[in-house]
């Protein structure tokens, strides 16, 4: 692998950030990273770690000189920091992002981007429930799936530079609209989220089950939601808030599926249960044969997990 | 480890009897495991990989002089299975069940059980989204909970040698009476797996969002619940339909948070997203904390499934 870009900022240094230094560095893409983060606790921490080649105090002087610029920040501060960069921004530079939600990002930083400037909106998907500037892995984006989503009119070259950035990385590269975007992320990740952090919710609320047997019981199922359910709170509240339609549609939906389901439990009508449980499992089987999943029992943790 | 039973009874080979057998080998816990399952597929293939020592055609004749006979078969069959033993059952046996319910499998099987046999109904809390005689392996007990649900009255010392049986396979014992279980387990388990199911099922209805997409995209989160989802669909058709109340219960329960956060989506009201899931993420540190889970992001899971 060769160096794509000579300096590449990271605006932001959680999770997806750190994993991308770590993958830069895995494969030669960069020459020198350069990263900064509101937080001087995650500052001190990334310098500590030697996670960048610098860190420094603000993204204006983060993106000075940079070829490529990453905003890795929640998704309700885009805006913000696309405002205050700007000015500062190489000519000829691409400014991309990481953000879960697209069309709300773009109208939040596409009206900063100067006519010199390539914005290419982008968003890698994957994740852990861990975050914070320790939290990231070269392998992280292996074998995902990383999603360009161009305006019309962005200058190609700028795109496939980016697209041959994420290969780099690891990641599978697909373009897609925004809006389109929106609606499919709230089906797989949006609403799966919620409904997760939902049903932790209610157990920690129900007094006649102590959340020590809550806790202790978990491996029944509810472990499983308790891990989505541990993400990063002001990003999960910043993907909600911004990307509300779509979310609120599936959820729609959702309820009306839960509905019925209550009702054939109700009612009685084991059939409609047992037909809907084996459509299911169909998609799982999909998953495990498109290679976004591993096949092996409980996702291959060791069952002793002390 | 020395016997326990001599001779142990599997009534149904599916992971959880597979597994007992595999752990029951691991620790020396029978001298000999006799096992019948009702197609003849299952029994061919236990008998081809050795699952038991022996594999008979019934139920009947399986639990002839065994010193241990486990029911593990679908809640929804355990009466009947109970009603075909029973003549055949040796005088001071004990009787028990992995039933992921306990209040109606109870109901179902007590009045079949002779004075001359103990029964102790039970439940591991330990599963895989797999299902049948391949798919048992012996550590599935290891460090999980087992719990004992003796009617008042139990021979002591019968549920005290059950208790060292599963301690045997590796799991941790506890007590606990049959409703407060079903309403633990209603809500660490039972509306998990309708959540996850209804998810599922949801994604999978979508004409916009086409499979291939909510496949190839689901690492975002979705991929957690179709493993849920992927579950055997028999066994749970059986626990809704038997679990009827509690399910319903935390379900309603359920619905009203999420209508809540729904309405903090369509309002704008960030602060109370933020709050809630601050508040769940500290569940999950408890879940790893108390041995249940692994700290590893995404479970350990390799990231590259493939």
């Amino acid at each position: 692998m060769s160096v794509i870009y000579e300096r590449v900022a990271l605006i932001g240094l959680g999770l997806i950030a750190g994993s991308m230094a770590h993958g830069m560095r895995r494969a030669g893409l960069a020459t020198e990273i350069v990263g900064s983060a509101r937080s001087a606790e995650t500052r001190k921490v990334a310098a500590e770690i030697g996670l960048c080649d610098r860190v420094v105090e603000t993204a204006a002087e983060a993106v000075k000189d940079a070829d490529l610029v990453v905003l890795a920040v929640p998704v309700g501060a885009m805006g913000a920091v696309a405002q205050e960069i700007v000015p500062h921004l190489k000519p000829g530079a691409t400014v991309t992002d990481v953000g879960s939600v697209k069309r709300a990002v773009i109208d939040a930083v596409q009206p900063f981007i100067p006519e010199n400037v390539h914005f290419v909106p982008g968003h890698p998907l994957a994740g852990t429930e861990h975050s914070g500037p320790r939290s990231g892995f070269a392998e992280l984006f292996d074998n995902r799936w990383c999603l360009l989503v161009p305006a019309e009119g962005t200058d190609p070259e700028a795109t496939a530079t980016l697209r041959r950035f994420w290969e780099g990385l690891g990641a599978n590269v697909d373009e897609m609209d925004p809006d389109h975007h929106d609606l499919v992320l709230a089906v797989t990740s949006h609403a799966p989220h919620l409904i997760a952090y939902t049903m932790v919710g209610v157990a920690d609320d129900l007094r006649r089950v102590t959340d020590s047997e809550v806790i202790k019981y978990s491996a029944a199922g509810f472990r499983d939601f308790t891990r989505i359910a541990a993400s990063d709170p002001t990003m999960w509240r910043d993907v909600f808030l911004n990307n509300k339609e779509a979310t609120l549609e599936i959820l729609g939906r959702f309820t009306e599926e839960l509905f019925a389901l209550q009702r054939a439990i109700r009612t009685g009508d084991g059939e409609h249960l047992h037909d809907y449980f084996t459509r299911t499992r169909a998609i799982r089987r999909g998953i495990i044969e498109a290679g976004q999943d591993t096949a092996a029992p409980n996702f291959g943790r060791s069952t002793a997990a002390s």
